[in-house]
């Protein structure tokens, strides 16, 4: 506990999910409430206990955090962990910030037994339904419930199938020259860099990207469809790592329009800097790795 | 940690930033490492260990999850908790998703030795560069840098005035009739609150909004300012419950066009049903409380 304490002795506290999680922890050893509705809630019910040790020197008391924030915290990130993949939520554009798939050649094999036509797309009920997207949001707009984590990667068991036809892991798609093409390309082309690679990790996620318009201004601009207001991105990426048998990493990173691409485009014309994406997205890709420990970037030595 | 488990057991698990907390604060007691670097890091660091205990009965095992996100997740909401205000900062658009006050006569009296001259508008380093708003955003741009927490409401310490100056708690405001003149009123009007009831909650945050275009679909359009693309937001929401001598609640909420507003116009104007809020910001307000055990909302009884 001591050294809990001193890393939070600073000028300010710099706290994210992680504080509603210790709390919720320690309150589990507390108390026996055994009926806590969900952890989404539960990180709500947990936010008005009080906690001593977390203390900083500098005034900002774990108490006045308590009171400020007594009647619960209006939000954080929800994050979804499937069998197969992880999704991060966007309540307010109703479409995931991003989803984290693991592939090796024997997870991504398809299991003849596994049925693709048996998974129905449905709406995800751990989202709170002022948030969560239906299927009559996509009906008549004209775009594709389109996957985020690709139901082509997850054919080994057929509940890792069914997991990745949750609305919450679809995005509105052009469907003809996108979802069905130039994207499925790109989803194709990861997949089989299984077969070259040990691992290959795999984020994708919505792009709503700026534009300069006729007034010299620059601004976001992006369609959102059906009674729940989903986002259509303007664009989508995909950021890989790949582990070679030697043990280096290798990263690729890729930016699509959310339009009807010419299928004749290579896909390496969709190849940008990881930081592109990561400034435009709000997130950092592979924290964890080194950048310039990587042997390669979109194919060029690091 | 038996309850921890069953807890977790469901036909899938929904995390929130609480996952990294807890495996964070068990890292912490498994681990001697002094120099992590932040807690934002941090938080990133704990996604690697494998916590055993975590696992589900229907194969989402926490090694999964481990060996999924094995270099880090790219995102959490992160949080920051000053002196006397909380915020949730939204890295993609570069400004606050909300702040939070608790509000007293005796905290917003104005102390005279606290001076509002004094405080410097500055960056926010605890936010990672990539998503930091810089005054030179602002330069130019015919916004105001406009306080969320406002500066008014924290006049009884120093430390707490410059706090609110932060470029994390600051979004592109319209100057003049808005941010100087009816947003200026409305914070006026919420520090008030503080002579009738004993204790003032205050969540403020920005909103964007989607609009019916002339092609019969509906958008959301914002400018973007600066070489961090600061998010300009179409509109401003406060949510307030004040708290009776006789500790009944009552809940008041508004939305403002981030315009100028004729002077005149009565702050009631602006007043909506919260849940419209909720779920065009995708939060949830003041969760700890049964909406309908409140007196009234926006001056109707419930």
């Amino acid at each position: 506990m001591i050294l809990f304490r001193k890393f939070l002795i600073g000028s300010s506290l710099t706290l994210t999910g992680f504080f509603a999680g210790s709390l919720l922890e320690r309150r589990r050893k507390e108390s026996c409430k055994e009926t806590l509705p969900g952890l989404f809630d539960a990180v709500y019910a947990a936010t008005p206990v009080s906690v001593p040790d977390i203390a900083s020197q500098k005034g900002v008391t774990s108490s006045r955090v308590s009171q400020i924030m007594k009647y619960g915290f209006p939000g954080f990130d929800q994050i979804r962990s499937f069998d197969d993949y992880v999704l991060s939520y966007d309540r307010r554009n109703r479409v995931a910030h991003w989803v984290f798939e693991h592939l090796t050649a024997d997870l991504v094999k398809h299991n003849p037994d596994v049925d693709r036509a048996k998974c129905d797309f449905k709406p995800d009920d751990t989202i709170h339904p002022f948030f969560r997207s239906e299927n009559s949001d996509y009906k008549h707009s004209g775009f594709d419930r389109g996957h985020l984590a690709a139901a082509g990667n997850h054919k080994s068991i057929q509940k890792h199938c069914e997991d990745t036809f949750f609305l919450s892991n679809m995005a509105p798609q052009v469907g003809s020259g996108f979802n069905r093409d130039a994207w499925n390309k790109l989803e194709k082309y990861v997949r089989k860099l299984t077969k070259k690679y040990i691992n290959v990790y795999c984020c994708t996620g919505p792009l709503y990207l700026p534009r300069k318009e006729n007034d010299g201004k620059t601004y976001v601009k992006y369609q959102v469809i059906g009674n729940n207001s989903v986002a259509v991105p303007t664009h989508f990426f995909k950021v890989v790592v790949c582990e070679r048998s030697d043990g280096k990493l290798e990263m690729e990173a890729y930016v699509m329009p959310n339009q009807v691409i010419n299928n004749e485009t290579s896909l390496n014309m969709f190849q940008v800097p990881p930081e592109t994406i990561e400034r435009a997205a709000g997130l950092l890709f592979f924290s964890q790795v080194n950048r310039k420990a990587l042997v390669s970037i979109n194919g060029k030595s690091v």
